[in-house]
């Protein structure tokens, strides 16, 4: 079988040097292997291990929070695939080192050694707080769910500073769920398929020019909370639905307590994980 | 044939009892099938006769004018799918009983025995004022094309005020043209399928919260004058169109009389329809 | 002192005959005075007793559910200040006749007479389950707070309709509380005063075309819940405010029961009156 | 194989006499074979030579800035799709000639003559300043990219006026790039296959009213700068796409140069084409 | 009386240059008198004569038709109040020369010459068809009412173009009815006293930054049309209004006619003055 | 002379407890005279010396990065106005200590020890890169100017969370400056007075119910960038303008770099204020 994807051409790959962090996650296992068709090296980073390492990868352990070691990260960088950080609710303390210090490190990092764009790992969790019978678009006010959506918002402001100031760009994706299959009801709502993730982040780091964007990650699924037409300059067209998931889910009449903030709004149990207490 | 619908299980049904009115109408009859599939006991109403009755069904004739009867109606009713009252233009005396005090006695009632949810048959009459060159989606402003549709503005504001006082739940479904198939040229833009209209009463009464929703029920015709997009919440996708019927209305230039109401607005013929003079 | 008012003209007024319902309330007496020089001939129409009928006047008591008494009513009228009906919670068959049937006799009367116009006290509870921490435009959804106001949302709809049907022009106040001065803290920010009650008619009666327009009835206060940008075509500019009244209300920490209904919503106690059980 | 369209029936067309203009271009070669099921008569001109004449068509030689010409031109027509006029940048006096006195005297003489529609070829150069990271309507505001693309706003500001004057109805078609195929990345998003276009030249005739209508002429491309959801009243549903000549242009990396304003802005090259010094 | 205008300032006057096109028309020779203290040296312009010609006056006989006079005209300018053109309905021949080519001289020739700003006198009657029961704002939809309209349409275009293309700055003042008093009711709501025009025309020129600004010429009236919230940061704030002019007009109840168009629409009787025929 | 404000009396006053952070600085100074007729117990905290303490305050230096010391702060406390942290771009590691760690403490030990609402120094950089050619409302999405405005961002979102999860209320009060009088062009537009700014803290404290509000500072200037009107809920109503202090800047045509960002966006020369290097 022929591989037809123009991307793969062996002769000349469009990136010299992607950095991929957070690469040891679930979704950086993901996309590693994509990456290997858009850019002669890959350098990868985690403060987990990393797996194996291929001929066109470049590994590095580095904690985020640590500013020299980010700076020597980002050289000779072309544009970053921003997965690393905490992705779930935890004590303030972890976030404030992993995703607002971690972050501004990053981006302080990229403006001085001249990187031009970084897809940036937000969440729906910056707009959990908005409820499941409205549809948000990409303007709808930040609702962060928790403070680790409170990160997710603080992330998008520090990017968008770095754009208007620097022209840094900057692709937003708030990811909903993205793993093998729907782990519940609402992640037949919030579904990401693993190939849309993909094909998500290919067309941030491949359209022309972004600006500074902000687009939902999810598959087509038959419900919708969310409404990216203002993004469609992206070129996203998710191929995936959780329809085939459904069958997983026993039909059943809706709960009946309308109070239960975790059916009432759009970040369901992340509504009451937080704040949480710092591990002593 | 094996039946993949996940409803159908026979073990447990999600709902123990759905109240249906309206049961003797065109659309009523379209529906009394679905239900056996979402609940153990169907109970059907109308004013006219019921034709055969199900092993699940539980019948009865009653006029929704009758306050007492319908506060016995509604006794262990889980959800209500509300296709009952006058759903064409009518002498305002007729209206006002049927839609008016009727709806009334049917919230009232439900309200008053515990019920969660209605799904009310309201209609895109409610908005037939608004011109064939405007799209409108579901937060356009009300602009009735009939006493008729002038009661339908009225459920929804009722439906409204029962929603924010008492938690009970409305999904306010502005049909459109639900038949066997498009009986003029019009009727190509607002059709809707019998599979799509039980597809989207399914959604109605399964969406796990909908706090009070509108929504408009057409197919997906190539012409459109609604948008549903921010009641996408609800996952209703239709799978029919009216392009298969197109072939029945010849092709021919505009009409030339611009200022023909019936050709300028939505509501189509229904503009002229009324007000009627009551029947003495 | 000479009336400088260029309508106090003697020689020709503007209208040659007014009606006036509900004339015998609060607002009715208030406005009786102020129509002498708007029109040769004031009709005044109420339940209640009427008191002393002046020369211009033309008295008769009349219920407006009663349809061929409102049909002789309206003859030989060129607008309508309409403020008869119910304007507090009641229950549901008391509301239906005086503010739904009776509105409905009242504009078929008025279209099959000729009526022009008709200023049509609405209410600021068809939007009342809006929250005080909103301001709310006249574009503003419907939420009404109480059967009554469910009703106001009737009368803005049927109004809406005869406009469109047959160019019978319909002026929706949704008014405030106006009363000598306000009642309560609510009060300070709903205060409507008889002068610039006064005023609001004025300028819905006079203003060359109003089509179907909708504004709020509230004096200049401080605190604004509402907001009538969009009804500047009608020229009302409030000259009163409830500053000279806040001195009444004791000056207090807000109070601390943030889940309270009445202190959530703009409708205030509004919010709890309802649904109220027939007098039997 | 037999026709199966309804528009082919012999016997009676919808249209007696439709005109086209342009009839000699690009795009109105294209049109002419569709035109000729649907009018009994197509009068084709241009001010270039049109080819061989078919039997069902009436040719001319005419220079829109002729007045008389044009108000013969239109005598005896139902409808006009005007692709005629200078359709790239051009000295100001060049455009002044066709675009401008070449539109009036079209629409002048179309409602001397009676014509009841116009399907106007606007351009998205009548946009083409808006940043290509924003997703434009059919309300976005005008933002022409050359004088070109301010003759196109004239035509869009000129049929607005002749539709809210005298009724004459015109849908304004800002049609992308319309070829046999993308000649260049940005073509990707802007493109308009034959058939695509053919369509929504169908569809701006045949709906029954359009008022003044503005929509995009662009195929079902994967990525869009503009959404059509306000003129789905139009029934406008492309089946192209250019995704299969996405293998024409090779994958790269975003270029470096923000600032560039081809390709920061909708216009592309249009963006730096004028304005251009007369040719003498 | 000393003059506590810091604008009258002897020593150092802000401006070196400007331009008054038009500076023998009506407005024109309201605002000769302020200019004198904004500049050093005002060029004045018309193609009437231009009476008494002060010390610090340049005056010329200018028909901005005349490319090469134009061009020269523009230099040495700092900015320009082109108050120019034709303000009335005339025959499109007329419109042609004046406002269309006139104007294209005028921006082409600016652009050469590095002029930084022009004030523009657009017109209400770009939006003139809409209805006098909606409030306008600066975004709203184009709706000329005459092609006089059309031409300020044009201006509108081609002046934004202008500043996205080369970044020449322009102010659009859509002005009402500027007179000594208003003429008839519909002044009423669309006067702009001279005095405010005068301060319209400072803000324009003072405020550091425009960009492509568009705002209402209207003074503050009782009734308001137009709502120039968008453009509060040009800093006008009218100081006069229509009121001390209402007792002009006898008060009288509303025109019956309710299909007038001159009544409806907000161009008033210039709905019905296009298009004019040519004179010959 | 008598005190005749509400808040003066002598025998109940509305708060127990009010805390006042940055209590030394220029606005806290300011405010504590205010506090004394609205609180028993004033309690006043800044880093800096607190000068000479009155009767009825409390004073205490606490560092807000300092969480145990910040829980103790909290205790006991009704409501509190929140002027502390950094008001100015500087290193990022001080902005994360103060503005970020501090909020965070502050937040968590308000939540905790039950306090009802927080009225917290947000600032007009949490938008400073929008244009000076835009009015921006409440709802204008977030871009700021500085790493100091981004901390501000970062305040609304974790505010605006507390609200969601606790309904511990805030009202974010976007301050321009608030100074004796402007000390540069441009806080002619941005000028907050400190009557003004004293009236808007008592508007944020007394209003009974404020959710999670956003307000911009600024007092009645000529020219406007920011628009209240969706935060009249509040009822401020500033009192003074920056017109009596026009005069002490020089008038002058506008600056020719149309591209100087401190003289395009909102934000002025702190546009160019950051990211500023850490002192070490």
């Amino acid at each position: 079988m022929t591989d037809s994807n123009p991307a793969h051409s062996a002769v000349q790959k469009p990136f010299r040097r992607l950095l991929l962090t957070g690469a040891a996650g679930n979704l950086g296992q993901q996309l590693r292997g994509a990456l290997a068709a858009w850019a002669d090296v890959v350098r990868v980073t985690d403060i987990a291990p990393l797996g194996e390492v291929a001929a066109h990868e470049e590994a590095s352990i580095v904690d985020l929070a640590d500013e020299a070691a980010v700076l020597a990260l980002l050289e000779g960088v072309d544009a970053v695939i921003h997965l690393g950080g905490i992705s779930v609710e935890a004590p303030f303390e972890d976030l404030l080192e992993a995703n607002i210090r971690g972050l501004y490190n990053l981006y302080s990092a990229a403006q001085k050694q001249g990187v031009k764009r970084i897809v940036y790992a937000s969440s729906n969790h910056a707009v959990g707080f908005h409820p499941v019978t409205e549809v948000v678009d990409i303007d709808a006010p930040l609702r962060p769910d928790t403070l680790y959506g409170v990160t997710k918002c603080f992330g998008e402001s520090l990017s968008r500073y770095y754009f208007d100031r620097f022209g840094l760009e900057t692709v937003c994706l708030r990811i909903g769920s993205s793993f093998e299959q729907p782990k519940n009801p609402r992640m037949l709502v919030t579904f990401l398929s693993y190939r849309d993730f993909i094909e998500l982040v290919r067309c941030s780091l491949f359209t022309n020019r972004v600006g500074h964007a902000i687009v939902y990650g999810v598959s087509d699924n038959r419900t919708k909370w969310v409404d990216n037409t203002k993004a469609a300059f992206l070129g996203f067209r998710p191929q995936d639905s959780s329809v085939e998931f459904e069958h997983l889910f026993p039909v059943s009449a809706p709960t009946a307590d309308l109070d239960d903030p975790t059916q009432r709004f759009q970040g369901g149990a992340f509504i009451l994980a937080g704040p949480m207490e710092p591990k002593r």
